[in-house]
């Protein structure tokens, strides 16, 4: 790995006041190149311009793929990641769908570390905030033929996170447009099923709702996701999730939440939740929270859905609801501020 | 628009041999691009880099769309586009369902003929090869959260295409991998549906076939397309082709190959294709023939379709096969060689 610094750091203390999400880059990012075969040596490099001309393979066909992780600075100023082979494994898996070389665990985990020592200053150190991090492949052939590309990059980039979502979300179930498929792409954090998301979102937020809850392609009638979150729903003491399937992204959050909550000693049920179901559970009073799940917000409750033009006005938030407890233990866990029985934290080492 | 010229041209006789389809890139490029709710005024300079981070948001979200059509010159020099219109309605119909900025007409048909005016040069008068033209548009924000872009660029690329596959195909029967689902982007020319393809396409290659026929996600018994390609069956003396749904690409070479069998007095019917009935038709004899179509080959029998484990070898392709024949017609009238009845052909003149 070769290290190119930065002659002077861009970082002032505005940039902890940053309002908006993944538009203030730190200083470095690690890019890395796939060519005749073979990724090569991965190089720390201040972030800024690449070359290209529009001709770049994954413009074109969007044979591209991500992860999204987050770096948090704990009260002694030591910085963690968060179970980041998770992200590790799945951007292999994402990638193997898309027709892209694996990364190998040393550029993808080590690179990681690496850039994040060099950057720690950029960690924020307030409780809430954390360095969001961006791994991405994409195909860089100067080719425009609709076949699989011959050379790639992976970069690393990180960017900072501000609190995210903080109010209750009003969400509204998809009964028309899908996001993914049988056999599709579903399951890969693919580029494209991200593009593809933003017209029906739009379309919802013309309504007066914050995300669109995925519902299956073929009859719209269970939840799948909720945005580019997982979805949970709790009704009497036993909390539900879609199963994990060719159509689902498998989130390290909905892992993460499901091994707490058991630990906590509530009843997780990993299986297929049916729209209707959740309407009568509302309708009966059974249903007590719907939340979704996933590393930029870790939890945001929901406070409404809407289904084709009836809208469901979600049970209050109180000192009971299970999805700000687990929100608030997971934070703890993330900030090195409680135990970590699991294993989760990975400290970043001082190099 | 503005023009700034090459200084010296890249055309060499050399470029004509060019065995590659969509790597030998023309001297211009027209780019335009979309900022401040605005497109801006387009320019044609010459094709190379353009200035990116690897946080220009097509990489991450695939927010990104293009055309495919080609420039063919005729025996006196003079050169032509075939319906071009077609394209620009259908880019748009793209952009709508990627939430990206419709294109004006004037930028893109008015752009696209001094483009290909300028470089007519490049326009190779072999037939069977021609310019192929790239439009393109994607996001270019330089922002890593998952949400629509505020930025675009357009642009229009040129590049020899050399004679494209010219033997029949063997074609496998996707019974697992989708390509498209109701409610997704199918019947956009989105990006991410290409780079969703190379995987499932590479398994077929593995077998020993060229392409894959996408059938429908929820129960992969009924043809959908070929590779980039819509699908046409022939039994006995009638047409069969898919009908235009949101999970099937409207081809401008589908249309045209309707409208030109009808006018040859063939029996054209748009409706579902059962991959069960097109196998007994091969068993019992009235199944004559089978092609996909699209600007990039025009129109290409397939000699073999693999199902599951089965592989049914199609008829020979005989001089009453009229895949061959229409394929000839529509070549003709692009050319310019045969008289255009529909007027499809549109002249580039020379300013
Ligand atoms: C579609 C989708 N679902 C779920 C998630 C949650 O996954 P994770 O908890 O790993 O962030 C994400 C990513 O954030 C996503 O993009
Ligand atoms: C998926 C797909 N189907 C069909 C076609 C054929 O469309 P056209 O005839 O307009 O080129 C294409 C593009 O070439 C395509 O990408």
């Amino acid at each position: 790995m070769r290290i190119e610094n930065i002659e002077k750091t861009r970082l002032t203390a505005d940039v902890f006041e940053e309002k908006n999400f993944g538009s203030s880059f730190s200083d470095h990012m690690l890019v890395c190149e796939f060519k005749e075969n073979e990724w090569q040596e991965p190089v720390i490099k201040p972030y800024g311009q690449i070359n290209f001309t529009p001709a770049m393979h994954a413009l074109h066909y969007g044979q591209a793929c991500f992860e999204g992780m987050k770096a948090f600075k704990g009260e002694n100023g030591d910085v963690f990641l968060f179970r980041p082979e998770k992200n590790f494994e799945r951007i292999n898996k994402s990638a193997e769908r898309l027709a892209m070389p694996a990364i190998p665990k040393e550029i993808f985990l080590d690179g990681l570390k690496a850039l994040i020592d060099l950057d720690r200053a950029w960690v924020p150190s307030k409780y809430g905030m954390s360095l969001y991090i961006r791994p991405v492949i994409f195909s860089t052939e100067e080719i425009i033929s609709a076949r699989g590309s011959n050379s790639f990059m992976f970069v690393i980039l990180t960017s900072i996170a501000p609190d995210y979502y903080n109010k209750p979300l009003r969400v509204k179930v998809a009964d028309h447009y899908s996001r993914a498929a049988n056999g599709g792409v579903g399951y890969a954090k693919a580029a494209g099923n991200y593009g593809a998301s933003f017209y029906p979102t739009g379309l919802a937020k013309e309504e007066g709702f914050d995300q669109v809850i995925w519902t299956d392609a073929a009859t719209h009638s269970y939840f799948e996701e909720a945005g580019t979150m997982n979805i949970f729903v709790r009704i009497e003491d036993k909390l539900l999730t879609a199963p994990i399937s060719d159509r689902i992204l498998n989130g390290v959050t909905r892992d993460s939440l499901i091994l707490l909550a058991e630990k906590n000693g509530m009843t997780v049920e990993q299986r297929p939740i049916e729209v209707s179901e959740v309407y009568e559970a509302n309708q009966n009073g059974s249903l007590k929270e719907v939340f979704g799940c996933g590393t930029a917000v870790v939890l945001n409750n929901f406070s409404a859905i809407g289904y084709t033009d009836k809208v469901m006005e979600l049970p209050e938030i109180t000192e009971e609801s299970w999805g700000p407890q687990l929100k608030k233990q997971m934070n703890e866990i993330q900030y090195g501020i409680a135990d970590d029985p699991f294993g989760w934290r990975v400290l970043v080492e001082r190099k």
